[in-house]
């Protein structure tokens, strides 16, 4: 079971252009078949059916605190989304004006029709998200070598979406994920050189382009935040480190796992009303609502 | 973001007589379209995407607090599919005796040829959990009703799934989620009141059959477990009192909202080995690498 | 637009032995990519899109008045259903008693944890109907020999449910759809033969069997049943006859254009309450409305 | 069973101004999770599986015509559609022109690549609508919060296509079904009072934004059609003035069951060939048939 | 079995215009309901499941070349979308200029994100070719008549692909494949009259259009590509030519039953890196790689 | 493009016991996520669309080999599940007798109701194969990757597959899929450690099962089929050899390529008549049909 902080796990700047293309083309980080609900899913479903986990509790513990951090994933890529759809529709709340016009030419018009210019849980075609995208063989080789790939398939994706968006919210965001997805490489990584030997990290990077590439995503390196593995619990999980150690494959740094420290991240940001499509509710109801609530 | 706890929210009996078609059934509760991952991810997409929340923080904190509660309940019946599907197999590390030939029969072949007899976010006939489960109008009206309506259906899914295993395992998992899907119901009944004025309560039951009939619902409920929302955050989240307060509709008592406990719930049980599928590993390997880990 | 007779196309003898399974294999017949969801909603949007229909209207009349009757083939077909799966569970309103335990073991889940022991726009193996197996080219000539093809193939699709089902209720059902889609397999074939000359009927019957071979079939045959088109509306859709003429391509009897008789049909059967899945109610609410609503 | 008539509920204008992305965006009222597609299958469904009806007749009634009028819902929306796709391609026959070049920038490329230039079971995505859409647990007081809320969801996707789209021929048929649709809310709202004493109607409007903000509903809702529930039927389910009846909770006049009025709606409008797509026919083959069908 | 060669089917020019739309629009004949995919996996399974084939081997053989020819109609259509891709973005391996930006508002978004600017197995509205689009009774009447209906909507399509894409590399392609199509329409017809004597050929064309209207489909009927069916086997599948024979239903000439040409097509195209995406690496892992495989 | 042979890659003996639910759970191995279909079609648009493949053609020729040899492997399991079908409905085309019985309680319904007996592309719950199971970036590495990774699933599917079944028919099949999987397996480490110098093949067998635990496999191995990678083509994709050479990572043993052998494999097995589901045709038309054809 979990307790949820109102906070984002990093900073994302107001967007400069809002756009509903900008917003549609994310949902892939989100809701696609290598987005962050895959990658939540996935370690969530594995780490609640790992058998004989006593016995292996360092991989049980990687697992656990890797998908508590996925939960904190999909809520950036949600609030990245939500915040470049925000102000791009009229504010007029009299549908005669048609204040949703231009959403009949946005790429993804659920953005409007169907949720309050908000995220949901589809990839950039609109096509929802579903649970064949989860793979869960009980067996720990299958199941780590899925892993690493699927982590890397995610990140060919933020690559992908980095170069399609240029708007500074995104790419803040985009940046934060290389890294922390980048982390999530190398953990699982490891945990296939624990039980094999073999030093996968070696074939980092996969794509083939370094992080340093993004500024995005070396602001957080140069703190080093790509060799931190975090403890996503006020107790538990705590045997990770006998996974995540030694150098970094890529620099040579020293890991580190850490408990996940009191202040991290940000506040969530607020997102402004939208009366076009009352949200949160009509401005009148709103106000009766306030003035009954008092 | 969150913590999690490797707490499950109410103890499971280990199972008296595993059952694939058991678990097979349960399946509906998790990733059915009524669900656990469908009220999951209903309220978390709600709490990401809610506009205007400083003015309406108590219904923000409400609906973050139940989504965060939900999470707990995907990995309840997850276990509960799992421990019923433990030992449903030869436990016969050698494939030429057809471990697993009772698989053939059973209603679910994922649970073994494609997980390692556990969880899948699908429903009781293999269909996937997919986002178009997920509605968010961003209209707080609307998403309320919505999710008024998603708990009652929800409800009816737990009360035919109770009907139709009988193992304790399975019944204490159902009696459980009755009451605190009872919560839930309640709460978004409260929170229409608040807004509309309408005694919303006086509807349930929905469907019209009372709790009391299930004993391993009322044990629950005879420690007060219907009449408490938790906080389910170290600090945040903390107005949900502002709407969940007053008498509990059905039995008239006083509803209270309290921190989560510091000991709510048991530790997760143990998932044993199961080698004719290699869970966690062959043996040999696992043999291997106890002897590296060490 | 249309108006609705509470009534059954043809008679549905009690079944003999109601049979979960029996149930689940007609689904096929009714959501299944060749089942009566399909001829209702193929005919349906091609008859709400046909362009140009004042000069072809004798095309428009056939499809919209085909499309008519599939509505009561949609019914039969969910009547059967409903009727193979009543009294299928334990008549115990007590849950405690499992009264669903034979659910687990069904091959349909949905009959019982979804509906009401009763029929959902599904096929056989529970995959959902979907908009998929809807053509609709707009082009008639295309759109004919799907419609001839569509016909045929659902054609294989009943003679093989009826060779697996053999309760008379659900061979009732099959055989008197056997006789109706018969017709529209010839009415296509004179459609296309107007269009185009060609002796399409000579190809029939598709597959190669005769209806004759159908004792339950055959019976509505002595009748002349599969020599009739009706006009399914009370003053359109009048000129189908002049495609709907001449000789049945099979035993050369005259076609005959025909007004809907009033007495076409019988009564819906009543479906007897399910007080273990509380349908309609829970039988307390149901005594107390019964009151109220003297 | 059912008769049909050749007519439209209500009279659709030319539009000013046919676009396909106009077209796109109704699709989701018609193939959409809540658009008619699904109230029309949902109602059917629930009619054909009610068990106990004769007890609790009212109620059948009500669902049942409900149901039947829905079916004029798909009919309306489809003719929209089909209306504004009028004219939106070059009328030229010859393929080497490219005549549907402007297709490939359209939204929704199945309304030139696979339908006539005209709608489809699909939403604004170009989804296809599905039976997971459809809900029926038997249950009627379950069954009628699903019906209340999916008819409260439906007017919220219908409140904002009309902010969508604004050419007075879709705003004609959305003001029309805003006003028929909140008809269905008050029925089902009535029904659960009788079912509870709970007077759900003081919830309306759901969303919080009346229908007097949309001058096309107001238009009917002045003269009284908000008012009537309509007899979908030449002599069955006549019984649902027991729930239709008394105040209307919005602007308390009387309720009205009537049957439904011999002249009521208009005839369906023409759709003209769109002879670059050869609908209904290539106009040489088209030609020829007419000369034969003389 | 199979051997494949590393040729395409036929030439096709360089696109004059690469353009993201077009492409989308292409994918219809890929993976559509009728596209390539679906033809080629009908006949393929058919051959496959084909009982008594000894008995009847003509119509196994017809079959069997015809599915093996379908393989190189995916490939044909892949390599026209990839070519109308290539280009496509700016050429720039820095991922801070945004080399993808165009991508956002392209139709089909996975052409850059998911795939290497390159074909996948979906349809024009991104939605994946799924295993539903393929019928296969087993009773060879049912499934001719099918193929015959399959490979008319599959034309419609063509057609329909051809008037809204006006690239000469599109338009080689598809006039090209409603050639051979054009011969897999005949060839089911002639297999329909061989079992029934009726003359299918008459209903040619469907849809009512000329292939002469398509100056890319007239070329090769020039040469008589459309009289030609190939033997694409070795030494296999050679009586197909007791069918494929007589007069061709459109112009009178006569069929030929040949085998396939050794100098068949043409070498497929070269497709070239896109450094922006890093395909087929990164200009440094490229270069890397290269010194190493020397 | 292709050509095709009339032959199998490997013997399969005729089943012991036919059996529905055995045929049932093969069909993971064809239409699963990780099943033949799957690794075809991933390979097959992968070769399609390989950017630069002038200079990496060792890479292209690899896996147009590999994706050439899984034609025959979809080839292979479709006849395994057909033979195990043969013969397991009663003879008799009488269709009174109800000769389907049985398939109302068989796990796929589709075996019977949608097919001749026969495989179609879906898994082992039914559900359709889908595009989405095809993953094709464009870049190398990270398309080599998920080629490694799939064939290691694929590889834990026949393990599981193995463990279900226990006819001879069925596990000829999986055996000889092990070995051949396996080389791919290999082949795609044998690139990856190409590209990056990484003895990838170390972290074999992946599940951690070597192929030696299953005779009908290791009979295969012990000819040396497990080392040998083929030229599946007359001439081209000759240069796979400069990937695929040096030790076998299991056993140390030199790698092979070769030209597919002539002989390789052998005639395709006939598939007897089954008259009840008129598979090829009702007996009496056959009769017609042979006489007509003489």
């Amino acid at each position: 079971m979990i307790l949820r902080m109102d906070r984002l796990q990093t900073e994302l700047p107001m967007p400069k252009s809002p756009s509903p293309n900008d917003a549609a083309a994310l949902q892939e980080l989100l809701g696609g078949k290598y987005g962050e609900m895959s990658t939540l899913m996935n370690y969530t479903f594995q780490s609640f059916n790992m058998r004989g986990r006593i016995q292996i509790r360092p991989f049980y513990d990687l697992i656990a605190n890797i998908a508590t951090e996925e939960y904190g994933h999909i809520e950036l890529v949600s609030y990245a989304i939500n915040m470049l759809l925000t102000g791009t529709a009229k504010r007029d709340p009299d549908p005669v004006t048609a204040p949703l016009e231009g959403a009949k030419d946005a790429r993804n018009s659920y953005h409007y029709l169907a949720s309050g210019q908000a995220a949901l849980p589809m990839d950039s075609m609109g096509n929802w998200w579903n649970g064949s995208y989860v793979t869960c063989t009980g067996n720990l080789k299958t199941d780590l070598l899925f892993n690493f790939n699927l982590e890397c398939q995610a990140r060919a994706n933020k690559i992908r979406a980095y170069e399609t968006v240029k708007d500074p919210c995104a790419r803040a965001m985009v940046g934060y994920l290389l890294v922390r997805g980048g982390v999530h490489i190398v953990a699982y990584a490891k945990a296939l050189e624990k039980l094999t030997g073999v030093d996968v990290g070696k074939l980092l990077p996969i794509p083939d382009v370094s992080n340093k590439k993004f500024p995005e995503a070396r602001v957080h390196e140069e703190k080093g935040l790509h060799r931190k593995l975090y403890q996503f619990s006020p107790t538990d999980y705590a045997t990770a480190n006998k996974i995540w150690n030694g150098p970094h494959p890529e620099d040579g740094q020293e890991l580190m796992f850490e408990h996940l420290p009191k202040d991290f991240g940000v506040p969530v940001p607020d997102l402004v009303a939208e009366p076009q499509i009352n949200a949160p509710l009509d401005p009148d109801t709103l106000a009766d609502l306030l003035k009954k609530m008092k």
